[in-house]
Order: structure tokens, then C-alpha cells, then sequence
């Protein structure tokens, strides 16, 4: 536990969070697409109408078939050796030591840097943002079949903000799925439209949150009470997709996924693009900054982006 | 931890189940659907067809609306006083004390044991068992929603066999949707044809298993290789469905279901009919058969059909 209180909360914070008295919903105060439209853009008018209404957006068949064979292929060596990866970016099974989660994905792969700076998904990233991105935190994330545990509903941006120091909502996640996900195993489930309302969150953010928070979110999750309107108001859909299948979705879009019993397991390859004009802080809701492998400092130049095919 | 030995298995039992060495998947020896379809069945040809090839059937708008009022009204009001239940057909949660499962449901409120008796129901389970049938279990399902935890794959038969003492497959459920169900909160999951093999499972029955394989079930469920074949061979189908559908399965069908973070609870009404004709005897795999809310010893009469409507 820590003996330290949080830092004051300036005044002018927008998000303010992790108080502890109460939970608040407030406004959003950012745009969540950033840019007019115009022909030529990288997407479709309906596909920013849509991502700006409900928070996410899925771009299917973007890839070739072998294009997502070697991102399969780079991710089963990754997972198959672990001893050539850094320590603390391996999350592994408690009880079998299989790898779970690998952070600091494209900086420990050639093929996922590749596929972090490809146009097909860092463009549309771009626009919507109206900025130069780099890479906030990105992964591989491998969930067994049969075993599966849930991830509890949460902002991305209330962590990020609270623990990271983002200032503002401007980023964008994309979740590159690796497995077909259908609607029984576990796929991410959103709340289209919980974009426009940021969940203060109540309780104060423990000292080292990340080292559980990573397997069992407590602080920084709303409410029951909160969820259910949020539910009722919103309703809630699921991004399933063959694999291949690119989910983007704003960094305050609510979302969660349920275990999964099926033997199916799920894998995706996982990147959040920051625009480069809001970049790091101090943390507005915790002492301590999260390490380097979950939100990335001083990155040193905005991600160039390229075109042509994986391999 | 039990010190006796289960029961010496005699030679002629199709099912053994329980043993120590190794699991064996057999074959099914007694038929899904007992009775010839004939002109004026209580069921299509191609319902029949559909629960003899897959092993459920979903019976939808059987209904009225003020029918599935009045169960709902019902249901609420038994879970809202458990005082006036006997005590050990109640399952609580472990944090609120919220009922979460009432067992003998029939014997202990009207409305349900005339569910139980309607024709609407019984009348087609009695067809596709070609017998006369009373309730070998019954229970009112009470999941809430955002914490509701997964029930593992399993059959219903290898535990009713082992424990229970029930000699052959000459049983079906009936579930009664009291919420909408859909992909997300945690429907019934099942293998279409699973119901054809027998999958006879490893490790001897714990004395009062029942105590701890009520909330989670370890002795009695496929290992990881079986379900990951069988998956690939029958696929995985979810029974969804308005409030007031009705699933049909058959007793060794393999099924289960995901936890459920989704702010929606989860109800249904559930009846085990059992052919007359297949009595519990000694279990074929315990040292003591379970308590007779769990599983009915020496039923007084066959159930009684009722026409008309629930009120």
C-alpha cells in the first residue's frame, strides 16, 4: 500500500479521477474524429460518421491471406521463445508458463513494427486524429481456449490518463485479430456511443496498480449501477471477425470481453496510437508513471508510414 | 476426502464412468428419440429430426405473453424471501446473500409445478422418450449480470449416471428462458451430435461432490484434448432466444456456459424429465447417491399432463 496521497488535482483537470468520494460522468471535451472529411481521405465517409457515432470502427480484408499467415507464423515463434524477449514485457500462464501477453510488441518484432507503421491501419489512425502518431503501448495478446478469463468493462483513457499522464482523449487503439472470433469466445464487446462520457472513477490508484491491474482490473472500472445505464442507454456489440479483421476504437470507448469456454483460443495482435501532440505527462491520478513497456515517454519521432505488403 | 473405494463397476454397465486409468470416449447404446414419428405427434417431423441429429431443440413462442408474466412475477417473489424455501434447495451468493439457484422448484411453488406439468412442454419430451416421465431435477436459475461465472463443458448423464444412479440415456431437460438470452450474456452453449458419445471421465467421485461441484465442476468434465476434438467435429451452437423459448436437450448432450460481464442478468426455469421407465438405482460411480433435491428417488406417480394456461 502506499503511504504518499495522490498528487493535487489541478483545477483545471478535464478528467479528473480516482477521487474518493464519488463517481462522476462527465462530458467529453474532445473531438473524437478530429478532421473533416474530404474525398480522398483514407476512409470512407461512413466508415468516420460511424467510428465518430459509435467509438470504433472494423476494416475487414485489408490484409492478403499470406500477409496474416506471416503475422501468425511471426507470432507463434515469438510465443515459442521467450527467453529472446525482455523479462518484464512477458506476462505468462501462472500455473503452465505459456506466454499470455507480450509487450513492447513492435519494438522486439520486425514483422509487427512493420505491420504497427503499414498504411492500411496507421493512416486511417492518422486521419482521424488530424496528428503524426507514434506507438502509446502495443502487444501480442494469446488467450487459450477453455481457460479464457474476462476483462471487467473499462476506459482505456481513464488508466492512461490517471496512470500514464495522457492529457487529452486523442488516441486510438487496433486490435489486429490473429484467430476467428465469433460471438463465444471472448471476443471485445463496446458500448457504441459510451465514447462521449468519461467515468471518474472513485478510489485512490495503489502503488505498482499495473502488477495486478494487468491481470484483474479494480480501480479505474465504473460502477454496476454505471454500467447498467451505460448498457441500457448504449446497448452493447461485439467486434468478431475472421482473422486478419482490424478493430479500431477511440481510447474512451467502454469496452470488456467474457471468458471463453470454447477449446478456440484468441489472439491479436494489439497497437495505440497517441497523436504525437499529446504526449506524455506527469500521471493526473497516481504517483508513480507506469513503466516504459505499458506507456512509452520521449518517443523520438512521429511513426513513418509504409505502404506495400507484409512478409 | 472419501478413504472408501467406489463401487466395483459391474461388467455390464454401458457407461462406466469414474475410473482411475485413463478416459475413453463410447459409443451411445440407447436411442436419442425412443418413439416412430407418426401424423399428430406433439412434434414436427422436422423437430424430431432436428433433436434426434443435434441433441436440442428450441421451441420458440409456445407462450402467451401474461403466461411468461406470471412465471417472471413468480420467480422474482420466491428469490425475494427465502425463508419460506427449505433451506438446503438454496444456493446464495457468497458476498450478498442474493439467491442464485432454487432447487425442487415444482414442489415448491404452484405456478412452476404447473409449468412442469403443461403439455406445452411435456407433452414432446414424453413423445421423444416414448414413456411416461416425472421430474428427476428441477431448479429456478438466477444469474446476475457483470459477475455471472462459467459453467464448464459437461454432460448431464455422467454425472447423473455416477452419482445418481440413473441407468440409461432416457432423459431431457427442458430450460425456460425467464430473461432474453442472446451471444453475449452467457447463453446455453452446446455440440450438435456430442449427444452420441459417451465420454466415460477420469478421477473417483469425492464424497458430498455435489457441495463443491455445484459451483464449479472438476471430477466429471472431458480433459482439454477431448473437448478440443470434439469441438472440431460438432462445432459449437448457442441456444439464444426471447424470454419464454424453451430448449429441449438430451441428457448426455455436452454443453456449458461463458461467464457473463454484461450488465444483464441471465433466468431460466429447469426441468429434468425422466422416463418412468429409468429409475435411479445405486450410483454407478459413488459411494452414496446425492440428496433428492438433486435427484428423486422413488417418485410417487407419472406426471400428470395439463392443457390451458399458466396464471
Amino acid at each position: 500500500m502506499s503511504s504518499a496521497s495522490i498528487k493535487p488535482i489541478e483545477q483545471e483537470d478535464d478528467y479528473v479521477t480516482r477521487l474518493t468520494d464519488a463517481e462522476r460522468c462527465l462530458e467529453r471535451k474532445d473531438p473524437v474524429v478530429w478532421s473533416e472529411w474530404r474525398p480522398g481521405a483514407p476512409l470512407a465517409q461512413d466508415q468516420v460518421e460511424k467510428f465518430e457515432r459509435d467509438g470504433f470502427l472494423v476494416l475487414e480484408k485489408i490484409f492478403l491471406p499470406g500477409e496474416i499467415d506471416a503475422l501468425i507464423e511471426e507470432s507463434a515463434r515469438l510465443r515459442s521463445d521467450g527467453s529472446k524477449l525482455t523479462q518484464e514485457s512477458l506476462i505468462t500462464e501462472p500455473d503452465t508458463n505459456d506466454v499470455r501477453t507480450i509487450f513492447d510488441l513492435d519494438l522486439q518484432s520486425e514483422v509487427f513494427r512493420r505491420l504497427a507503421e503499414d498504411v492500411r491501419i496507421a493512416e486511417p489512425v492518422r486521419f482521424l486524429l488530424d496528428d503524426e502518431v507514434y506507438v502509446h503501448q502495443s502487444r501480442l495478446n494469446y488467450k487459450p481456449g477453455l481457460t479464457g478469463k474476462e476483462f471487467y468493462w473499462h476506459s482505456d483513457f481513464e488508466t492512461w490518463h490517471a496512470e500514464d499522464g495522457m492529457p487529452r482523449m486523442r488516441a486510438i487503439s487496433a486490435s489486429v485479430l490473429l484467430t476467428d472470433n465469433d460471438a463465444l469466445n471472448g471476443p471485445l464487446m463496446l458500448m457504441p456511443g459510451s465514447q462521449n462520457t468519461y467515468v471518474s472513477c472513485v478510489g485512490e490508484t495503489p502503488e505498482d496498480n499495473h502488477k495486478s491491474s494487468l491481470k484483474r482490473q479494480k480501480v479505474g472500472t465504473p460502477s454496476a449501477e454505471t454500467l447498467a445505464k451505460m448498457s441500457e442507454k448504449h446497448g452493447i456489440e461485439y467486434a468478431a471477425g475472421k482473422k486478419g479483421t482490424v478493430i479500431l476504437f477511440d481510447c474512451n470507448t467502454m469496452h470488456g470481453s467474457n471468458g471463453n469456454i470454447t477449446p478456440f483460443p484468441r489472439s491479436n495482435a494489439f497497437f495505440v496510437y497517441n497523436a504525437w501532440s499529446n504526449q506524455l505527462e506527469a500521471p493526473f491520478g497516481a504517483d508513480e508513471p507506469r513503466p516504459n513497456f505499458l506507456a512509452r515517454r520521449d518517443p523520438k519521432e512521429p511513426l513513418t508510414l509504409l505502404e506495400g505488403h507484409i512478409e
